[in-house]
């Protein structure tokens, strides 16, 4: 069984960044994140793309709106940022207050800007194989692993657990790509599904995205097969001083006994999505002063 | 086993939407036909739409630009359509002649106006589960199909066979939405797949939309699976007048002995596209009186 490793990828990753980013003469690329209100993960995630902007090169614009912010101030204030000529990406950190439509403000982030990619036009970009499109970070983060762990879907089957529109399926649509790397038969279940277990034991590749503690048991593992563990659960634990321990959807200490290679978590998907979204701020830059 | 009558379908939808039009004091909705050049195929495809929307009461607009249009000239023209307020839904009969780059095109659009959802928006509204968006017609002719058979995809395994933007990758999102008669497990396949007939075997539904005659065979279909065959595939037969006949991806004489429903070809989904269009530009005119 071989660990992948996402600390170690992500890290790669965010190394090329930075030194794509210093051939970069002149204007660097300049993302702007907006984080409304003082949700302590929402700070913790910001603080974290911040700090992993200014390693790469990349300038950063924070911006605070209150809590109490209408759905159309926030619409207003994207809008700005739409028509700012020195800001590349925008990303709005989830979650927004309940006065806030989140889809309609998705979709108003100009595409060529969307690095977070969960605006409409972006997601229907990955329908259409289109190379100029953002992909959201955590399907991209996937992907990525896949491919640097010489993970070839060609010809794989490729079982995907959960159907969101931030994991299954932008992942389900880029296994099923026309490009290197992907050509998968892909199968999406969910927790409407009637065998789950059975359809999980057929495949080669298993991205397991459904959100419950260790929800992939062992036999329900293809021995041989690559397992990708998108969940992060807290379970109870009063061993932790916190009261809890992170648990994926993947039972990891029996799962990796028989899976050919598999993500840990924490460890695994999660490093990857800063990193993805840092690479779609230099791609939207790239793109942007090339049109 | 029991026929799904799709001619008889389209039939009944068409007059619901004559009955619905009837209804309508004042402007009546309105689609503008757009067909480049004089392609034999396109001109038949097109006058059947005008005559349906005839039949109904949709006003339509036909526009014919020479063959030799540019892009930027066909941009320009889809553009005095997206601005014409009495114009509520606008066609591109494709295929369109190599000048062109349809993808631009169809994104064109605009997605208040694409009722034949080729667009990039609302091919992402379909991945969004946003009911405001349109669905292509083959696709939505299909579910209509199912839904008016009494299918409900729930709890099923769905197997599609083919990834087309068209119709294999729409359709395997809209039987995975979260909505009534959907919510099916759904396995894509395609060319590539390599053990295509088992995969087949697990389907509950399966829809055909691979293109080549008569792929599916009777060893490939669960005994009681409901069969939708999206093919029209031209097969030389000197006994016929015009040296062919049409053949579906389905072979039907022996599928349907064991099938508990099947779509006939012709007379199954094609059928079903033009009452599609005709709903998705009745959608059109309410949606954009509402707004």
């Amino acid at each position: 069984m071989k660990l992948i490793d996402g600390n170690q990828i992500a890290t790669d990753i965010i190394a090329e960044l930075k030194a794509e980013v210093s051939t970069i003469s002149g204007r660097k690329p300049c993302i702007a994140l907006i984080r409304v209100g003082e949700d302590p993960a929402s700070v913790s995630y910001v603080r974290k793309k911040e700090k992993t902007a200014a390693e790469i090169g990349i300038k950063s614009q924070i911006i605070l709106p209150p809590i109490t912010i209408s759905h159309e101030e926030l619409a207003a204030l994207i809008e700005e940022q739409n028509n700012d000529d020195t800001v590349d990406g925008i990303l709005i950190q989830s979650p927004m207050p309940k006065q806030i439509n989140e889809l309609l403000i998705f979709r108003g982030i100009s595409p060529d800007k969307d690095v977070d990619g969960l605006g409409t036009m972006n997601i229907g970009k990955i329908a259409q194989d289109d190379e100029t499109g953002f992909i959201s970070c955590t399907p991209a983060g996937i992907m990525a692993l896949l491919a640097r762990s010489d993970v070839d879907l060609k010809g794989k089957h490729v079982v995907v657990i959960g159907r969101s529109l931030l994991v299954g399926k932008p992942v389900a649509l880029l296994a099923l790509q026309k490009k290197a790397g992907a050509n998968g038969t892909v199968t999406v279940c969910h927790s409407g599904t009637s065998n789950l277990p059975e359809i999980a034991r057929h495949a080669d590749v298993l991205i397991a995205a459904i959100g419950r503690p260790e929800f992939v048991t062992k036999d329900m593992v293809k021995p041989g097969a690559v397992i990708i563990d998108v969940g992060i659960n807290r379970v109870d634990d009063d061993t932790k001083k916190r009261g809890y321990r992170l648990a994926g959807d993947v039972d990891f200490s029996a799962v990796s006994e028989i899976a050919s290679q598999i993500t840990p978590v924490p460890g695994g998907v999660g490093p990857m999505t800063v990193a993805m979204l840092m690479k779609n701020t230099v791609k939207a830059y790239h793109q942007r002063n090339a049109s």
